[in-house]
């Protein structure tokens, strides 16, 4: 039997590793690319090289951005005294798009996961601290997912900020049980944020 | 509303033009590779350049190789009497999977479709007919898709090539329906192989 010339197979191997591209569709999609025209294929790469080297993490939040600070850390007309924190920059994306927040954020990298070797250490928590001290923050809203997770890591932050003089409060529990801010709608985003309350 | 920096918007739409991506996979893919390592988003970019520039198509039979000809044209214990016709090289990975068929190949680069502005001209078939003329040819073996331009192309090949001494017959219809040989299994490929019949 005739196998696949091995810069193909290499090139699915490559493929099958992002998030989001199955095996099949690693098939699919690199059999398209040696097929198509040479100038398509080149611009493609290209594109991929010039989003990952302009884009860099903002140095105060943690947003995805191409400038320093981001263009939320930047704006004059975010309410500086609201910071909503969340695991992920794609979080972001999410709430910005239900269009109900005008506060600022903070990307926490991730939660809490001693199962997966994660402790408080591992994430921006630090810089959150720092934060909370140098600017005039007088709430912090939790928009993490209710995953156990994130649920265990909502409560470390909780009582771990408590003595910080911020008031600290969570997105309400209308996001469906175990899924990630990607995965809903922007009218229940937008019911979360308004539904937030003070963890005791 | 912040909206997603511009890397990130244009990453997405060269994504989302890739066949086997969808705009929902387009967004994820862009929003991991900004993300991930520097190094591997390289090596990613490097892996389709290299694809795309290593892979050529066989000047015999037209199949996806590294050299010329490809290791199906240039190996002696192929049966050169027997030609199989396929629609895209892909259709030759599919075939080679079912360890059913040991002759030859010619791909002939798509399917007579007058809706399409795609004529018999269009495809390799003068590049068949050379081959008709000049290899020891026996058995010409259509294997195009059962779909309305596949049944369409296979007569009208059966028709034009009929007067070339070579015996023409068509893969059983064990094929589904509509479908193209990228979705069937093995089996049905080895059965559809085995149940070819003479066009009268």
């Amino acid at each position: 039997m005739a196998s696949l010339p091995e810069p193909i197979v290499s090139l699915i191997a490559a493929l099958g590793k992002v998030p989001g591209i199955g095996p099949r569709s690693a098939e699919r999609i690199a059999l398209h690319l040696v097929q198509a025209e040479t100038q398509s294929v080149r611009q493609l790469a290209q594109t991929i090289l010039t989003a990952r080297d302009r884009i860099q993490t903002c140095q105060i939040c943690g947003a995805l951005t191409e400038r320093q600070p981001c263009v939320i850390c930047s704006d004059p007309l975010r309410d500086g005294s609201l910071i909503c924190l969340v695991e992920r920059p794609v979080d972001i994306i999410s709430i910005e798009k239900s269009s109900s927040y005008r506060g600022r954020y903070h990307v926490l990298g991730g939660k809490i996961s001693p199962l997966n070797g994660i402790g408080p250490e591992d994430l921006r928590i630090a810089e959150l601290e720092a934060r909370l001290a140098n600017e005039p923050i007088t709430e912090l809203i939790l928009a993490l997912g209710t995953d156990v997770e994130g649920d265990a890591t909502s409560f470390y932050l909780a009582k771990q900020l408590t003595a910080k003089g911020v008031k600290i409060t969570r997105i309400a529990h209308g996001l469906p049980a175990g899924s990630g801010l990607e995965f809903v709608d922007e009218l229940t985003l937008s019911r979360a944020l308004e539904g937030r309350r003070e963890i005791q």
